[in-house]
C-alpha cells in the first residue's frame, strides 16, 4: 500500500508540475499569443501523461485523480489514495512555483465560472472516464497514450481546457499564473467532473455490456 | 444494432464537438494568427480520432462518416447508421456552441467554393478510403493512429482542410466559426466526397488484388 | 511490378502534394510568420510519412525516394522505380497547385545554395538511410513512424529543412511557394544527398557487421 | 565496444546537432516568438531521442548521457563511453554550426544561472533517470517513446528547459545561440544534473523493491 501512495503522490506531482510550470513558461515566453501557450501546454501535459501513466500505471493505476479512484477503484483505501493525491499535486504547484523562482503559493485570479467552462467540465471529465473503462477493456497497452490523446484534444475543445481531476482543480487554485482557477470557482468546477465521471459509468457500463446483435 | 448506433451517435457527436470546439478555442486566442489556430485545430482533431476510433472501433466500427458507412458498411442498416452520424454530428455542434456560451445553432458565412476547395475534398476523402482500406489490410491494430495521421496531413495540404465527411459537413454548416462552411457550398463538398470515396474503392480493390509478382 | 509501380507513383505524388500543399497553406495563414509555418509543414509531412509508408510499404516499400531505391532496392527494377517517383512527385506537384488554384507548374525562385544546406543534406540523407537500415534490421514494424520522426527532426536541425530525397527535389523546383528550391540549386542538392546515402551504407554495414564483443 | 563506442558518438552527435540546430532554426524563423522556437526545439529534439534510441538501443544502450551511464551502465567501460558521449556532443554543436554558416565554436553568453532552474536541472534528471528505470522494467519496446516524451515535458515544465545531460550541456556552451548556456553556468547545471541522477536510483530502487502488498 505504501508503494501504490508513493506512486500516486510522484505521479500528481509531476503531473501538476507539468501543468503549471509550462503553462509559466509559455506564459513567459510567448508575449501574449495565447494560442501559443496553450500549445505549449498541450505539448507538455500530453507527454507527460503519456509517460508517467506507462511508468506508474503497473506499480498504483496510475490514476493521480480523485474522480478516478472514487469511479473506479477497488482494490486499496479510496480515501488515503485520494487524500495522498491531494498532496501529490499541491507539492506539484509548489515545485512549479519554486523552480520558476516565483512565491511558492499563491491565490489564482483566473475566473472560471461560466455555464459553459461547467459544462466543459463534465464532457471533458465523462471522455476522460469513458476513455479509461473502454480503453482498459479494448487497449488496456494503449491506455497512457489514449489518456494524452483525450486531454490533448480537451486543452483544446472544451471552453474550460479540461481540468478533469479534482486534485488538479485543488492544485490549481494555488497558482496566479496561466493554468489557475480562483478559488471560489473550483467546488463548481469539482461537482461537474463528478458528474460527468458518475454519468461515464453509467454510459460505459451499457456500452460493455454484451448485447445480443 | 441499438449498440452500434449509440457507439456511432456518441463518435460522431464528440468528433464533431472537437472540430468545432477546438476552432472556436483557437480563433479566440490567436489574434488573427490563423495557422497557430489551425495547429490548435488539427492537435485536437488528430488526437480526439486517435481515442474515439481506439474506444468505439470495437463496437461500431467507428466510422462516424456516411462516406465511409456507404462504401465499406457490410452487416449493419446503412441508411439507420448514417441517419445517426448526422445526429451526432448535429449534436456535436450544438455542444461546442453551449460549452462556449455561444447561440447553439448559427448559419455559418465561411465561404468555400473553389473549384480547388472541390479537389482538395475529393484528394481528402479518396485518401481517407485508401487509409482505411489498405490500413484494416495491413495495419489492422494501426488503423486509429493512420486516420488519425492521414486527417491530420489533411488540415494542412488540402485546401479546404480535409472535412472528408458528409455528416462533419452538415454539422459544420451550422457554426459560424473558424470551421464553419456556407450552407450553400456544402453539397458540392459532400459531392466531391463520395467522389473521392468511390475513387478510393477501385483503386483499393486494384491494389489488394493479389497479383503474380 | 505494376502494382510496385503505382504504388511508387501514389505515394510520393501524395507526399509531394502534403510537403507543397501545406507549405502554401502554412504561407498563406502564417502573415509572414516562418516558423509557424514550419510548424505546420512539419506536422503534415511527418503525419503523411507515417501514413504513406504503414499503407504502401507492404506493396512496394513504400521508398518513394531514388536515393533509397538506389541503394537499397533489390528485387525490382530501379530505373523503373526511380522514373515511377518522378513522374508520382512532378504530379503531386500539380495536384497541390490545383488544389490551391494556382499555376500547375511553376518555376521557383527561393535560393538554396549556401555550402550550410549542402552539408545539411549530405546529413538529412545520411540519417535517413541509417533510419532506413537499422529500423528494418531492429524494428520493422516501427519503421513508418522512425522515417517519419526523422524526418520531422530534420526539417529543423538541418538548414536545408531535410529535402533528403531527389524526386522531392525535383518536384519543388517547380513551385514558386514555401517549400520551393531554384532549379538552377538542385543538382548540387542531388549531389550531396546521393553522397550522404553512399556514407551512410558503408557506415550501416559496419554498424549491423555482428562484431565479438 | 568500438562497435559500442561508435554508436554513443553518433547517437550523441546528432542529438546535440538536433537540440543546437533546431535552436538556430527557430530563433532565425521566429521573429522574437520564442514559444514558438521553442515549440520547434521541441518537435526536433523529441523526434529525434524516439529515432536514435530506436536505432541505436540495441547497439550501444543509446545513452548518449554521462549521467545515465555513470549510474546505469554495468557491462562496458564507463569512462571510456563518457568520452565518446562528449566528444560527440562537441561534434554535434560544430556541425550545427557548420550547417547554418556559423562560426563552428562560440563562446555562450546565455545566462541560466538561477536557483530555480538549478532545481529544474534536479528535477529533470530525476524524471529521466525515473524514466528509463522504470521504463526499462515495465515498457521496455516503449523506452524510445518514453524518454522522448519525458524530454518533450521537460522543454517546457523545467524553468531550465531541461538539459538532464552533462554531455550536451557541455556541448551547449559552445553555441551561442538559442540553446546555450553560459560556460560558467555549467558546472552548477551538471552537478544538479548527477544529484537528480543519484537521487532518482533510490527513488527507482525503492519502487522497483516488489513488496507484499
Amino acid at each position: 500500500m505504501k508503494r501504490v501512495l508513493v506512486s500516486e503522490f510522484i505521479g500528481t506531482c509531476l503531473l501538476v508540475a507539468t501543468v503549471i510550470g509550462s503553462g509559466i513558461m509559455a506564459e513567459q515566453l510567448s508575449n501574449g499569443n495565447v494560442a501559443v501557450a496553450l500549445m505549449g501546454n498541450t505539448a507538455a501535459t500530453g507527454a507527460v501523461l503519456y509517460v508517467l501513466i506507462s511508468l506508474l500505471g503497473p506499480i498504483s493505476g496510475a490514476q493521480f485523480n480523485p474522480a478516478v479512484t472514487l469511479f473506479l477503484e477497488r482494490r486499496h483505501n479510496r480515501a488515503a489514495m485520494i487524500v495522498t493525491q491531494c498532496l501529490g499535486a499541491v507539492t506539484g504547484a509548489v515545485l512549479a512555483h519554486a523552480m520558476f523562482g516565483l512565491p511558492l503559493v499563491q491565490e489564482s485570479a483566473h475566473i472560471r465560472a461560466t455555464h459553459g467552462e461547467w459544462l466543459g467540465e463534465a464532457v471533458a471529465t465523462l471522455g476522460l472516464l469513458l476513455t479509461i473503462r473502454l480503453g482498459a477493456q479494448y487497449r488496456p497497452e494503449a491506455l497512457p497514450a489514449l489518456v494524452a490523446g483525450w486531454i490533448i484534444a480537451g486543452y483544446w475543445f472544451t471552453s474550460s481546457t479540461s481540468f478533469a481531476n479534482p486534485a488538479v482543480t485543488l492544485a490549481r487554485t494555488l497558482t496566479d499564473s496561466f493554468s489557475g482557477i480562483r478559488p471560489m470557482d473550483a467546488p463548481a468546477f469539482v461537482a461537474m467532473q463528478l458528474l460527468g465521471a458518475g454519468a461515464a459509468m453509467l454510459v460505459s457500463r451499457w456500452l460493455l455490456k454484451e448485447e445480443g446483435q
